[in-house]
């Protein structure tokens, strides 16, 4: 199954109690089909980058089986650039610098071969922006995961609820859903998230781990316990990728395999932390990834029998 | 096997954002012993209160298979009293009062028919309290538990140590983990901390789990989601009381066991959280927890097929 991934390729600037990065690449788009690469060989990109982007960087994510015939490069310009700075409990960041350069008229465009992509992926975006890639398609995708942040909650909520409402998966963090929901017990809130559109919804809780929702179940999937967190940046696009592309890969979209899909993404998510930007996931190959999954199942599996 | 059972027997007056509660029935030994009555009928108690605690609730207690021998009654004197007031994220919390009374002197006395009780949980007190306790076991238990928390570390940190000498398993939250270790990672602070002298160690996270590492192994349970928590007071004692129940019920002190244990643990400490005090442990029943046991394993358990 084909995957469409829209979202930001980008610099980044990163700093943590660990080190500091000048300018790395990094960006939403470039997590999500990095992570999914494991899964999927049929990548396609929806993108937009300056022309100081380098053609190194567009090698690397071909040679993840990313199809980059939607990335426009624009001439003269500057790709979006973002600096940010973690705080000591890793958790919390100071954003730094934000340059949209690109972004600012950032119109997307989906090739024709790609309109027909059975897994759409969109990336975190101005939410007209992931509108716009979505009336492209020229047949429903199998399966929708949209992902958002606080952001253009705070700038564009009618926006955004109207991208809702065509979505099959949310994916936001504890404190978006609370916003988004107007709840603080995450319970009540995905609740009323299931409501606006999505018929699932992913809570995204960093190191406590993430929780999939949907009207009648709930799975929890936690993070693996790590020595040190290095670099949480693009933790949440790599279980993205990781989540829609065992999906695509496995070509089901139940509740059960869903359930693994946010096992996958977890164990994507703990790769990427445990490096600066992507270096990390590009270095790991398939092996590893599935030892990792068995640490999951170790983490959580027991058997009990009652009475 | 019979549990013997140390800690505060007290009052409590709490204040949540749902409402607040003048004057209960509250302690730490008071929520390990109802939580652990689900699992074992053979549990002691050694603990002090005031004349002013109600025989109601001594009767209390002794229904919910407590042996009450070890409970010194002091005339003339008041029962330890606590009072908080818990934030609106229900994490933090204000102590606004602390009155010790009785426990200013408490001098433990275990009853001879005390003695060889085959598991001990220390339950949250002064580290030298629990450690004369421990001078009085005539046989070495089977198990011993001990909880404490940061109060004790600021204060009493080398007493505190010379009592994880001769424990098997240490219940702390995150924070104590921290401060115990001197490493943020729990991770890295488990090592540490099972150097000290516990074979297990239990990191409890509140809303966010609970972790059970040895030295080789690491396990997680979350919390269950819920809609309201109403009142954390007692969560953590409900669990420890979970905890060594299911193992005293079982005679099975294996890691694998522990296991199970964490999930009864965390499935008392989730109802427990469900109305003020110790009220909804004393309102259900076997077949609650065993339905709740069953949501635990549904919210958890995965089958995962590599390649």
């Amino acid at each position: 199954m084909s995957i469409l991934v829209v979202g930001t390729v980008a610099f980044d600037a990163i700093e943590t109690p660990f080190g500091k990065i000048d300018k790395i690449v990094g960006g939403a788009a470039t997590y999500i089909c990095l992570s999914a690469s494991f899964f999927s060989k049929k990548l396609n990109i929806v993108s937009v980058v300056g022309d100081d982007f380098p053609k190194k960087a567009i090698n690397m994510l071909e040679k993840h089986h990313v199809n980059m015939k939607g990335l426009q490069i624009k001439k003269g310009e500057k790709t979006f650039f973002w600096s940010g700075k973690y705080h000591n409990d890793m958790n919390t960041r100071d954003t730094l610098d934000t340059q949209l350069n690109v972004l600012e008229t950032f119109n997307p465009v989906v090739p024709v071969e790609f309109q027909a992509s059975e897994f759409l992926m969109l990336g975190n975006l101005m939410p007209s922006v992931q509108k716009k890639v979505l009336n492209q398609m020229t047949e429903r995708p199998k399966l929708i995961v949209l992902d958002t942040m606080n952001f253009w909650m705070d700038l564009f909520m009618d926006d955004l609820k109207e991208a809702l409402k065509e979505v099959d998966v949310l994916t936001i963090n504890d404190e978006e859903a609370r916003q988004l929901s107007g709840e603080y017990s995450l319970v009540k809130a995905a609740k009323i998230i299931l409501k606006m559109g999505p018929k699932y919804l992913i809570i995204k809780k960093g190191e406590h781990g993430a929780l999939l929702f949907n009207n009648n179940e709930v799975f929890f999937a936690p993070a693996l316990p790590l020595e040190e967190v290095f670099d949480p940046t693009g933790a949440g696009d790599s279980f993205a990728g990781g989540f829609i592309g065992y999906l695509a890969k496995t070509n089901d979209i139940s509740f059960d395999n869903m359930k693994r899909a946010v096992i996958n993404g977890s164990a994507m998510a703990s790769f990427c932390v445990e490096k600066f930007g992507t270096q990390k996931l590009t270095e790991i190959n398939k092996d590893d990834v599935d030892a990792r999954i068995n640490e999951f199942v170790n983490l959580v599996q027991f058997d009990i029998l009652l009475k």
